[in-house]
C-alpha cells in the first residue's frame, strides 16, 4: 500500500502473502495432515474436533480427499484413512529428500553467526567425506575441502557418523584399524579397555561430538547427527576453526547452534524426534 | 433439491457427489500429486505443464502447499521440493495400511463373482496364517478358518508367500522340514533335483498358486500375492472350491479374479508396480 520508494521488501509482507494463496486447499491439506497426526485413521467427528472445523464441512473436504485418492473410506465404517496416493506421496518424498539439499539454509546461518568454516559430510565407500563446503567470509586455512574423507575416530564429522552406526560392521572395521594404526599419544585419548565404545557412548550422551587438534593440527571441530526420516543418522554437520578461537566445547555457542541446525535439516529429511530417544539431542543417559 | 419422498439411494449420484467436494482443494491435491509424479521435485513451468493449468494459477496453489509444509522452494532455484509434511504423511499412511482391511472389498466380490470360499493369509510366526474369511452363501465344507496354519509347500496360499519370499531363510527351513515329512506320493509331485526352488519358479511364472486336493482331500484352491509399498509380498489372497467344482487353473477365471482384485489390494498397500518386474502378475519368464 505505500508509495515511498523501497527496495524490495524481502520478505514480502505477510498480507500479501496470504492473498497469492489458496483458502480452501489450505483447508483440505490441514485435513489431510490432521489425519495423518491422528495415526493415518479416524472417524469423521473425531477429524473434525482435530482440525476445528464443522463435521459437515470437514466431510466436504474428505469426499474430495477420497477423489484424489489420499484417503479412503473403510468399508461398513466410519473411518477414514489415509490412502494409496499419501503412501505414494511419502515415497516421492522421501526418494528426492538428500542432507545436502536440506542443510544448504543451515549452512549459511551457521556460517554467518558463527564466522566459521561450516560443511556437510556423508559416509562415503572411503569414509566420512565432505560433500558440501562453507566458508566464512575470513577464510581459515585448512586441508579439508568437498569430497575430503575425514578419519572416524579423530575428526568430530567421523565420531557422530560413527556413534550412531556403531553396530555397522563395516564403520566398527574401519574404526579398528584407525585405532591400530594411530599413534601412541591419539590412543592415549581414548578408554583403554574399550576405545571405540566408549567415544561413542560419549558421544551419544553429548548429542554431538568435539575435537581439538587430533585430526588437523591447530584446528578444533564440533559436529551434530542429522537423521532421515527413519531414524538413521544420514549426515554429520560440522564447524571448524582455529583451537582457542571459539568455544569448542559440548556446551559452547557453536555446539548449540549445530545441534539446533542439524535438528532443523532432520526434520526437513521427515525425521519426528518423537520417541526416539536414540537420536534424541541431549539425552541425560548415554544410550545403551 | 428434489422433493419426492425416495428412500436413500445408494450410492449418491454423481453430480450431487461433486456439489459436495470443494473444487479448489481438488485442485491442490493435483499440483501436489503432479509434483509427486514428477518425482518429487520441478520447476513451477513443469509442475503447471503436467497438470495443465496456467503457472500463475499453479503458482498461487504451491504458496499454500508450501504454507502447509507438504512442499519447499530450494533456496536459490526455480524448483519446488516435496516437503517434511509429505514425509511424515506417507509414514502415516504406511503404518496404518495393512492387507486385512485393504483386502475387504476385494473378498466380498471375489465371493459374489465365484461363489468360493475367499480368505486372506499373511506369515504369521507358526506359519501362513489364515486372517480374514469368507464363506460363499452355499458354505463349502472345509476343515479351515481364521487362525488356521497351512502348510508352505502344499497349500496354494503357502506357496504364493513362500515363492516371493524364498531367499528368506526361515521359510526355506520350514518348506525343507515340511519335504522331509511329506508322504511319498506328495514328494513325487515336486521336482527331484531342486523341489523348493522349481516350485517357486513356477508361481513366480505363473503369478499365482494352484494346488488340487494336496493339503485338502477333494479340494482345490488358487491364491495371488499381495504386495506393499516396499514390493515385499504382505498377504496371500486365496479362493478354495471343491475339486471339479470350478476351473482351479493359473488360466482360469478363479486365477484371472483373484489376480486382478490381488493387484488392487497391492495397489491401496501403496505399491506401484512399474518396473518391479518381480512383483509383476504374469512375467512370461520366470524371475532369476
Amino acid at each position: 500500500m505505500s508509495t515511498t520508494d523501497l527496495p524490495e521488501p524481502p520478505p514480502a509482507p505477510r498480507g500479501r502473502e496470504r492473498r497469492q494463496r489458496v483458502q480452501a486447499a489450505e483447508t483440505g491439506l490441514a485435513v489431510l495432515k490432521g489425519l495423518g497426526r491422528l495415526g493415518g485413521r479416524a472417524s469423521l467427528s473425531m477429524l473434525a474436533a482435530h482440525v476445528g472445523e464443522s463435521p459437515a464441512k470437514v466431510h466436504r473436504y474428505l469426499a474430495s480427499l477420497v477423489e484424489e485418492g489420499f484417503v479412503t473410506q473403510a468399508a461398513g465404517s466410519q473411518q477414514y484413512l489415509l490412502g494409496a496416493e499419501s503412501i505414494a506421496l511419502g515415497l516421492a518424498a522421501m526418494r528426492q529428500a538428500e542432507p545436502i539439499r536440506a542443510a544448504e539454509a543451515s549452512l549459511g546461518r551457521l556460517r554467518e553467526a558463527l564466522s566459521l568454516t561450516c560443511f556437510v559430510a556423508v559416509m562415503g565407500n572411503k569414509g566420512a567425506t565432505i560433500v558440501r563446503f562453507e566458508e566464512p567470509w575470513l577464510p581459515i586455512s585448512v586441508n579439508a575441502r568437498v569430497g575430503s574423507v575425514l578419519p572416524l575416530l579423530w575428526s568430530a564429522t567421523g565420531r557422530v557418523l560413527l556413534a550412531w552406526q556403531r553396530d555397522d560392521a563395516r564403520l566398527r572395521a574401519m574404526a579398528e584399524q584407525e585405532l591400530a594404526e594411530a599413534p601412541t599419544e591419539l590412543r592415549a585419548q581414548l578408554d583403554a579397555a574399550d576405545p571405540i565404545g566408549r567415544l561413542a557412548e560419549s558421544v551419544l550422551a553429548a548429542g554431538c561430538a568435539v575435537v581439538k587438534d587430533t585430526n588437523l593440527r591447530g584446528i578444533s571441530a564440533v559436529s551434530a547427527p542429522v537423521f532421515d526420516h527413519a531414524g538413521r543418522v544420514c549426515a554429520a554437520l560440522t564447524v571448524l576453526g582455529p583451537t582457542g578461537g571459539f568455544d569448542a566445547s559440548v556446551r559452547g555457542t557453536a555446539a548449540k547452534a549445530l545441534r539446533e541446525e542439524a535438528r532443523a535439516v532432520s526434520a526437513a529429511m521427515g525425521f519426528a524426534s518423537t520417541g526416539l530417544n536414540r537420536a534424541g539431542g541431549m539425552p541425560t543417559t548415554p544410550t545403551p
